[in-house]
C-alpha cells in the first residue's frame, strides 16, 4: 500500500456558508471523512497548510506549499493537494518550477461546488486525485473531471463548468477510468536539479495589452520596483503602438534598465512566433524574449524563478528559453510561405 | 443584386514579404483581383481605410472605421471589412457599440496566411464574407473558417490555427455551407439608438490580475489620467490580495475618485458571479460592477463607450449592466446550494 499525504489549502471544495457567502471552512480531515470511498487508503497523513480562497494566494503561499511538499516527499509516495480552483493553475505552475526534481506525484484538485453541498463534483475529484497520487508518474499535475493535466500546462477555461481545466498546447497526461489511471502521455521531468528551489522574485509585472494601452505605462513599470515584465501580446506576438512609442520603451527596458521582457500570446492556443511578421520582428529587435507557447501562469512563475537566480539579462534569456518542466514546446520553425505568381 | 462595399484595413490577409518579415501591402482592389470567385459581385466599391497590422490599431482607428461604415451603410446593402486577425475581436466589439442601430450586415474577415501566399485561408474567408454580407442579418459579425460569430462575442482562441475564433458564451450566428449562409441564431440588435456613436473615452486601464499583483498599482492608476478600470479577475470574480489592501484601493476608486471598476473573468467561458463566494461579495461591497460574461474585448469597449457618454458612476453602472448588442447574457441567479446533513 502506497503511503499518501493530503495537504489542504482551502478553496471551494472546503467552503461552508457564511453571512458573506461561501468561505473556506472544512479542514483536510473533514474533507476525507465526507468521502467514504477514501476510507481504504489507510494512514493518510493530513496537513492543513492554510484554509483560504485561492484568489487570496500569493507567491509566499506557493513557497509555503512547496516547502510542505518537499518535506512530505521524504516520507510519502504521493501527495494530494486540495486547492481553490481560481488560481490552481498558477500554483501548479509554481510547484512545477520549485520542485522540478520530483520523484513522486503531486496532485492538485478541488471542486466547482463545495463538498458540503449536494451534487458536488468534489467527491469524484478527490477519489480521482488519490488514484492518480498512487498510480501516476512523478510530477505536478491537476486532476479534475476525470482528466489529468500536466501542472505547467493547465488553464482554467470555464469559471463554473465542472470540466473547468484544459491542457494548453500539450497532451493530457491521462484520464481516470473505472478506478484506474490511464496514461496517455508521460511528461519529461528534468532531474538532477535542486529538490527544492523556492527563491522566487515576485516583483514581476503582468501586462495584458489592449489597443488602448498607453506606452506611458512602461515608464511607471520602469521606475517602480519591478524586476521583470511579462506581456500578453496579440496573436503570434503583436505589440500595440509599437510604432507609437512602445518599441522605444521596451528598448529602454533592455538596454538601460536591464529589465527582462517576456512576450506571450493572449490567445490560449498556438503561442507566439516573433520570426514571421514585421510586428514580431520589431519586438524581437528591441530585446523582447519569446515565451513561445507557455501559459500566462507558467511564464509568470518562470520569470520569477529565473529572477530569483540571476539578474543577468543573457542568463535570464537562457533560462526562459530552456524547457524546465515541459512547460515549453520546441520552437517552431518560421513558416516558409510560398508566394503565388 | 445586392450592393456591396469592401473596406480594407490591412492585416495578414494583405501581407507581402519585406526585409522585416511580412507586412501589409496589398490594397483592397488587389485582394479582390486575387479571388476570381468574387468576380460575379458586380460593382463592389472598395475603400482603403488604412493598411496596417491590426496590432497597431488604436481606438482612433476604430472611430475612423466606424465612420466609414456609417457612410457606406447609406449606400450599400452589406459591408465586408478586411482586417488583421490579432485585434479583430476588439474592432468587432467596437463597431458593435458604435453602430448599434445597424440595418445591414458588417462582416469582418481576414486570414492566418497571406492571400499572396500558397495554401492561404484568405480566398475561402473572403468568399464566405461576401456571402454573409449579402445574405445574413444586420449587425457586426466575424466570418472565419466557415463560421459566423456575433461581433461582441468573438474571441481569438488560436494564434495560428485557421479555426482561429470562437463564440464566447453565445451561440454561433451560423455557418457557410455550399455557398449559402445557414442561420443558426439571430442576435438581438437594439434599434432606435443613434446610427453612429463614436465618442469613446479610451482612458481605460485593463488590469489582468495575477497572484503577484501589487495593490500599489491601484495608486498609480488612480493618480494617472484614467477614467475607468477593467479588471480580469480569477474564476467567478476573485480579486487577489483583497484582504491585503486591494479592497481598500478599489473602495477609494468608488467613493473618492469616482472611477468605475468593472470586473470580468480570466476564464474564457462562464463569466463572473459576485453573489456566491465571500471573495465576490467583497468585490461587490466596494462598488465593483459585475461584467457578467462579457469578453474582455467587449467589456473594454463598453466601458469606453459608457465613459464617452457620462462620468456619473450610477449612470455608468446602468449602462454596463444593460444589454446593448447582445454582448451580455441575462444575469444568472446565484446557485442555491443545498447542504448535506
Amino acid at each position: 500500500m502506497k503511503k499518501l499525504c493530503l495537504l489542504a489549502t482551502g478553496g471551494t471544495i472546503a467552503c461552508v456558508p457564511s453571512n458573506k457567502g461561501y468561505v473556506p471552512g472544512l479542514s483536510g480531515d473533514e474533507l476525507l471523512r465526507y468521502v467514504p470511498e477514501l476510507a481504504h487508503y489507510e494512514d493518510v497523513a493530513v496537513h492543513q497548510i492554510m484554509n483560504i480562497d485561492s484568489s487570496e494566494m500569493t507567491p509566499t503561499d506557493w513557497q509555503t506549499l512547496a516547502r510542505a511538499c518537499h518535506r512530505a516527499a521524504r516520507t510519502y509516495d504521493g501527495i494530494v493537494v486540495t486547492h481553490g480552483t481560481d488560481t490552481m493553475c498558477y500554483t501548479a505552475a509554481a510547484l512545477s518550477f520549485m520542485l522540478s526534481d520530483l520523484r513522486i506525484p503531486i496532485v492538485l484538485t478541488g471542486a466547482q461546488i463545495p463538498l458540503a453541498a449536494e451534487n458536488s463534483d468534489a467527491p469524484a475529484n478527490l477519489i480521482d486525485a488519490f488514484i492518480v497520487a498512487s498510480q501516476a508518474d512523478p510530477g505536478v499535475q491537476i486532476v479534475f473531471n476525470h482528466k489529468v493535466i500536466h501542472g505547467s500546462r493547465a488553464f482554467k477555461m470555464y469559471s463554473k463548468n465542472w470540466d473547468a481545466y484544459v491542457s494548453r498546447n500539450y497532451p493530457y497526461l491521462g484520464r481516470i477510468d473505472q478506478g484506474r489511471f490511464v496514461r496517455e502521455h508521460q511528461a519529461k521531468i528534468q532531474t538532477g536539479g535542486k529538490p527544492l528551489y523556492s527563491g522566487l522574485d515576485d516583483n514581476v509585472f503582468l501586462l495584458k495589452l489592449s489597443p488602448a494601452t498607453s506606452p506611458a505605462l512602461l515608464d511607471y513599470i520602469g521606475q517602480d520596483d519591478y524586476h521583470g515584465l511579462l506581456i500578453e501580446g496579440f496573436g503570434t506576438g503583436g505589440i500595440s503602438n509599437l510604432n507609437r512609442g512602445m518599441a522605444d520603451g521596451l528598448k529602454r527596458f533592455n538596454e538601460e534598465l536591464k529589465i527582462p521582457v517576456v512576450l506571450i500570446s493572449q490567445c490560449p492556443y498556438d503561442g507566439v512566433n516573433l520570426d514571421v511578421y514585421g510586428i514580431g520582428e520589431q519586438a524581437s529587435s528591441v530585446g523582447v524574449i519569446s515565451g513561445n507557447d507557455m501559459t500566462t501562469e507558467a511564464a509568470l512563475v518562470k520569470l520569477m524563478w529565473a529572477l530569483g537566480q540571476t539578474r543577468d539579462l543573457g542568463e535570464i534569456r537562457r533560462l526562459i528559453e530552456k524547457n524546465v518542466c515541459d512547460e515549453l514546446s520546441p520552437r517552431s520553425e518560421p513558416q516558409d510561405l510560398v508566394l503565388l505568381d
